[in-house]
């Protein structure tokens, strides 16, 4: 199968993560939860595991990498933990439903929004839009690193100094970003960073993070057992145990910190590029045709990550990720992908569009694949 | 080594679970999000497990249930999602964090909270003490199936159907039950029931299940992307995608599907009635001497789950499991294990205790391994 899917999530996986998984599975007791020798070195793993996600984005404290069950959970956990009533948030037009549904639940709470229009090519505009967006109210700016559907980046370190200027919070949505775009948390306004750990970081699906790069702790999301202050019926203040109630995944945390690795070990730019390559010929090759629906500019390294979205003149969406899959058996994703506002902004809510983002074990050979089978069904 | 911390989470995983999450893992891509065979595959994969938790809870629709990070999160969710400013909640004397946590969050948010002691083998005053608890604006009475620290077991069923009586909701937090006791939702006043997927059920840490066995839908606690509605800035209200946002533990899921599989091929009362009889051979070693001290009756089937807590004479827990840990190479846990309430009921708040719980795994030889080293430290 030629999998052109990686969005939703990456196939296959590293075998160094399906080892990881695998050993942690024979070999791991609950973690922070006893002293015996499994539990130990389970909570080593978990450590270590802190350690490397704190190590890839630059942050000095492995505590402040909270693992959660997905991005959606961390976005979850920074909007409803830091917005109380009257308080106004900002959100660019490509936000994905894991932003969008909760600020529409806080709405009834009191919680007002606006929206600041992401302008393509032009960052200038871009950061206007949110500084006009911002007001008095203005606690927290959410802004997505790049659009899932249409894999336009924003300048989001400029929108986020920006909002620091106002004292306003910063938390950026990396879902379709982290492991592709290198991000440098050490000298960087983004407050709150919300991580898929299952796209480019290679790990398994049911991972996720939140990194708190700030002082400002929000409120908890979920509460229960932490292993520690047990005798407290608060939820504890310190990091990561506030926002880690339960037993976690662990044998899921210790793919991730694999694919992480493996992420490490091909070099960041070096997967950007190789796969900005890949989406570039498609792009242009598709460009050649009048039959095909581009909706973005010339994808660039500057202004994008590498997520294509395209539809057939004719041809329903659906019918074109079915024919690839049936016909010449690519995995593509077709439909509105989570982020209603972005299709808005692009004029494809009735349509939805078809979307291919490489993975780092794409070839040449799948991208001609690709072309060649669009071409037969256009 | 030999293994009784089985209360933190069950070791080692049956075989057939290891292999679910190394296929799931090698072979699946995003549930619910694409088209393409390897997402229809993996989408095959989760329906099977949620009917397979449908079947062994024996309710109708597998849509009722939904996977969840944890027990605590299935708890949080009830929790929040019923209770509102001005509603009253019971709960017992046995509850652990996972409840007491976020019903003290909930108390600064206008909701007040009695609790009603359990008492040990009188299951007439302990229904008793919930009905004077009760009052008429108790919306939600939430109860553990049985403690994780005493292996009490409390009368569930006859709670819930009093409650029903008054129109009160339900929620029964069985992580400590679940795949030991034989749990029946067809018949039962229960309307919901929450689960650790890692534990008796066998699932890799990481898994937890929520079964909605009543048409009242709580409100969500995270709202994202379902792959549902996708046009909606409302979560959607149908199950499972109300209670599942972001993509969800694929792996996990498949694995605890094995898990409970495994429970049933070994019968759920043959695993009760063999580790209930690890308990009481124990049970009654330790009364022998004056230098154990044991808290609860004689184990008794009816009246316990297959949870043991004790404390030897002059020695701290903590030491004592570590004693057992290094010296005899046999994994228990130590302390207050998340239940300060439970400890408070049996004064054990200042000290802790040792906790023992075995598995399908556990043989005689561990048994009395054990057996030998107590009496080596005490």
């Amino acid at each position: 199968m030629i999998y052109l899917d990686n969005g939703a999530t990456t196939f296959p996986k590293p075998k160094s993560v399906i080892n990881s998984v695998n050993f942690a599975l024979k070999n791991g007791a609950n973690p922070g939860r006893g002293g015996h020798r499994l539990a130990v070195k389970s909570s080593e793993i978990i450590y270590n595991s802190r350690k490397t996600l704190a190590n890839f984005f630059n942050i000095n404290n492995p505590e402040n990498v909270i693992f959660t069950l997905n991005c959606t959970e961390a976005l979850n956990i920074i909007i409803k933990g830091v917005l109380k009533s009257g308080d106004h948030v900002v959100i660019s037009s490509l936000e994905h439903n894991a932003v969008l549904r909760p600020i529409e639940k806080l709405k009834k709470r009191g919680v007002s929004c606006t929206i600041a229009e992401a302008v393509e090519r032009d960052n200038e505009k871009t950061l206007n839009n949110f500084r006009n967006a911002i007001n008095e109210k203005t606690r927290l700016v959410v802004c997505t690193y790049a659009s899932n559907v249409f894999g336009i980046k924003l300048p989001v370190e400029r929108i986020c100094a920006l909002c620091h200027q106002y004292g306003i919070l910063t938390c950026v949505d990396a879902a379709q970003a982290a492991g592709v775009v290198p991000i440098d948390l050490s000298d960087s306004s983004i407050d709150y960073l919300c991580l898929a750990g299952h796209k480019s970081l290679y790990g398994p699906m049911g991972t996720g993070a939140l990194i708190i790069n700030t002082d400002t702790i929000p409120d908890s999301l979920i509460e229960g057992g932490t292993g520690s202050s047990s005798d407290n019926y608060n939820q504890p203040e310190i990091l990561p145990d506030r926002f880690e109630s339960g037993t976690q995944n662990f044998i899921g945390i210790a793919g991730l910190s694999s694919g992480i690795k493996f992420v490490n070990s091909k070099g960041v730019l070096n997967i950007y590029k190789k796969e900005m390559d890949f989406i570039k010929k498609t792009y242009f090759e598709f460009k050649k045709t009048d039959k095909i629906i581009l909706y973005t500019e010339e994808p660039d390294i500057n202004f994008n990550v590498p997520v294509l979205s395209f539809n057939i003149d004719g041809v329903d969406c659906e019918t074109v990720s079915d024919i690839l899959s049936e016909k010449f058996n690519i995995a593509t994703r077709s439909g509105l992908h989570c982020a209603p506002l972005a299709h808005k902004s692009y004029d494809t809510i009735e349509t939805g569009t078809v979307r291919i983002v490489p993975s780092v074990y794409t070839t040449e050979n799948d991208i001609n694949s690709l072309l060649y089978a669009v071409n037969k069904i256009k």
